[in-house]
C-alpha cells in the first residue's frame, strides 16, 4: 500500500465538520467576558485562556494527525510550518507565515494577519493588558507537548493592540520523551 | 430589480466564514467546565449560559438577516420553520425539524438528532441537572426577541440525559412591537 500522502490545510478543512465562524467569535468572545467578570484581575484571566488552550490542544492533536495524514515531522523547523499552514487551516480556516527563525532553530514566529477570533472585538482601556487571543497560544503550546516538544509560546504583537499582524513567538524549550496522550483511565 | 430570493441554508452555510467543529465543540466544553467551577450551583450554570446564549442570538441575527434574504416572516408558524432548516443549518451545520404543534400554532418543537455542541460529552453523575447545551436555548430566544417575538423556550429531550433526540420547545409568548436591536451608543 503506498503511503498516505499528506493533504494539504485546504483539502482538510474542506472535508472537516464546522460551524459558521460568527457564531465561534460570538461564543469566544462570551468566554472571555465570562472570565473577566469571575477573575476581575486582567493577568489571571490570561493565565486560565492559556490554559484552556492548552487542554484543547492536547485533544486536538489527535483529530490533526488523523485527518492530515501527517506523519512525524524531522524538526522544529518543519513543525513550525505544519502548525502554520496545515494546522492553522485546518481548525480556524487561516494560514499563518513562519518568520524571525534564530540562529539555533529553536525560535520562531507564527504570523496571522487574519484572525476569525477578533471580529467584531475592541479592548476597552480597563483590559489593555489582555491577550484576548490567549487561547491560541495554550493550543499551540498544548498541541506541542502532545508531540514531545515543551515550548513557551508568547505575543509579541497583537492586532488588538494596534499592531499591524498578531505575532505568535514560539520557542523549543526541550525535545521530551513521546508519551502516550491520555492516561488510561480516561 | 427583482426582490431577493430567500436562500437555502445548505447555500448560505457554504457561503459564510467557517470554522472547525471540533475546535468549537471543544472551547464549548472549556466554558461549560469554568461555569461549573466559578458558580458551583448547576442551576446557576444553566442560567449562564442561556444568557450567554441570548446575547449571542441578539448578535446573530443581524448575519442572518443580512446573509439569508429572508423577510419578515408571517406567522410564528413560518418563523419555527425558518430557524429549523436555515438558521441551524446557517450556524451550527445542522438542520432541526419542526414537530408538536399545539392547536393555537404559539408552541412548537425543533428536534436536533445531531448537534455538534455534545461531541464527546457525557454528563458526570454530579451534573445531572445541567442543560448543557442551553446556550442553544438563549441564542433562540435572543433572537426570536430581536424580530418582536418574545419567547420562552425549554429543553424537553436531551441526548445527554439518555433521550434519542434533543428536543426544544419553543412557545411564542406575545409578540412585541420591532425594536431596533442595538442602542445608539453601542
Amino acid at each position: 500500500m503506498a503511503p498516505a500522502v499528506p493533504k494539504s490545510g485546504d483539502a482538510i478543512f474542506a472535508s472537516v465538520d464546522r460551524v459558521n465562524s460568527e457564531l465561534f467569535t460570538l461564543t469566544y468572545g462570551a468566554i472571555v467576558r465570562q472570565l473577566i467578570t469571575d477573575l476581575e484581575e486582567v493577568e489571571e484571566v490570561n493565565k486560565q485562556l492559556d490554559q484552556m488552550g492548552y487542554n484543547i490542544g492536547v485533544r486536538l492533536v489527535d483529530e490533526f494527525l488523523a485527518k492530515s495524514n501527517v506523519s512525524r515531522c524531522v524538526d522544529f523547523r518543519e513543525t513550525a510550518e505544519v502548525i502554520a499552514k496545515v494546522g492553522f487551516k485546518m481548525f480556524l480556516g487561516v494560514t499563518a507565515s513562519v518568520t524571525n527563525w534564530d540562529a539555533e532553530g529553536t525560535t520562531c514566529s507564527l504570523i496571522l494577519e487574519d484572525n476569525p477570533l477578533v471580529d467584531f472585538v475592541e479592548l476597552p482601556d480597563t483590559c489593555q493588558g489582555l491577550y484576548y487571543c490567549n487561547i491560541l497560544s495554550g493550543v499551540v503550546r498544548g498541541a506541542l507537548e502532545m508531540v514531545s516538544m515543551k515550548t513557551e509560546v508568547t505575543w509579541l504583537r497583537d492586532m488588538l493592540k494596534g499592531d499591524d499582524v498578531f505575532e505568535l513567538q514560539v520557542k523549543l524549550l526541550k525535545q521530551v520523551p513521546e508519551e502516550y496522550p491520555y492516561k488510561d483511565d480516561e
